[in-house]
């Protein structure tokens, strides 16, 4: 139990099937998982509070590990939130893993990575897997498609790679891992990065398919990043195939001092 | 290439998702499968055609192996119909397979045996299985389910398992399999049987969902089965976890003379 008055700094896990939402961020007049989360807090605690993501996933994007922090002075047990939360609809948003953190703890300024895995349907079309996968024309053989994403990782200026329009200061990103692997029917690209700039990994996606295509050669990467032009770069992969699956912390953010 | 003129009598298999329809069989006003069915292969051939399914699913009930005959004078070659299916919306709805078969080939008559899975979750929420599970207070060993299912398998009258107001002359079905297999989180019963009544699986895993809960003894059930009422079974477990997976035929119905 908590005391009552105290304000808890709370952490916990997102799952959510995108489909149905404009993205994360509170827009008016669009169902966004922010406000729907919110709205499920203010159910429960009576508060009405301002949930703050690790990263801002776009209409149609889903997550297995979208991570939210928000300060509540409600008296609900923590490790009854998530019960309470899940019990309450649109269930198309799953909470998991509350955790009371440290006050400083900002889900989004303290992530040092994220992580984002972008699945491709690479054979005959299944009503199943068709929210959540971009079906493709056969890939083939994927050491061409590795060749390309091994020229990506790394400290590189992404702004080919950035949806044109979006304000950003920089585009510095370090892309840790690019990861592509075949589980049946299934193609994975998974990136690993400290940030990532809007659209950027649909962007690697829509990319590495016109590799798959061979209407790109694996080595025209670094020019592409070269360039610095949205323009260079290949289309931009739909939101359907695109999850957040994990937000990495440095240890000490998460560790209270009693 | 098929003549124009004759008529083809076209089997094929569909998958979809039954979430967003009122069942297989077409109905005034609401979105049905077979509707939907019809209004591609209009597009396709310009022929109003009625498809025939094997299994009349309830709204909300998915399908892996749904079979369908139609007979169609149009030109397309069978071997193209089900790409030119599948590039027409609603997507929820995917064609495979299709084949010509004998003029006297009826999918829902000669079906020999109907095999249906019934998708349980174990476990947290999740997003992503809710629309394709029924999620259940921890089941623990499947013992106990397993020796209740067995009373249930071979020639019975299944009237106490069969929804109230259905209309059938007679209720007797032979269940040739029930099986429950649990893969981690998800537990999956497959029912077996010459046919089904209405509801039939779905009062099946009701009933068995009451034993698990200790609510009823697995020995049970053959007394529900001699009550030959429907109140004597357990409540009827929601359409979203259930799918129609496999019809049988006899090998000598699709069989073509030539």
């Amino acid at each position: 139990m908590t005391a009552a008055g105290r304000r808890r700094n709370v952490r916990l896990i997102l799952e959510y099937d995108g489909t149905d939402f404009h993205g994360f961020q509170r827009q008016p007049g669009v169902p966004t998982i922010q406000e729907a989360v919110e709205a499920k807090l203010l159910r429960i605690t009576g508060e009405r509070l301002v949930v703050t993501g690790a990263g801002r996933t776009d209409a149609g994007v889903h997550a297995t590990g979208q991570v939210i922090h928000f300060r509540t002075a409600g008296t609900i047990p923590t490790e009854r939130l998530t019960v309470a939360m899940n019990s309450l609809p649109p269930y198309a948003i799953v909470a998991r893993d509350a955790r009371e953190v440290p006050d400083a703890f900002h889900a989004r300024f303290d992530a040092m990575a994220r992580v984002y895995r972008y699945w491709l349907l690479d054979g005959e079309p299944s009503p199943f897997y068709r929210r959540y996968t971009h079906r493709v024309a056969p890939l083939g053989d994927l050491g061409r498609l590795r060749e390309a994403a091994a020229h990506l990782v790394g400290r590189h200026d992404f702004v080919s790679f950035c949806a044109a329009g979006a304000e950003v200061a920089h585009h510095v990103r370090e892309v840790k891992r690019l990861r592509i692997r075949r589980a049946g029917a299934l193609v994975m690209v998974e990136v690993a990065a400290d940030g990532f700039l809007h659209s950027m990994v649909r962007i690697i996606v829509g990319t590495l398919l016109e590799v798959a295509a061979g209407r790109r050669e694996p080595g025209e990467m670094p020019a592409i990043l070269a360039a610095r032009d949205r323009e260079a770069a290949g289309p931009t992969a739909p939101a359907r195939g695109l999850f957040l699956t994990r937000v990495v912390y440095p240890e000490e953010v998460l560790r209270r001092r009693e």
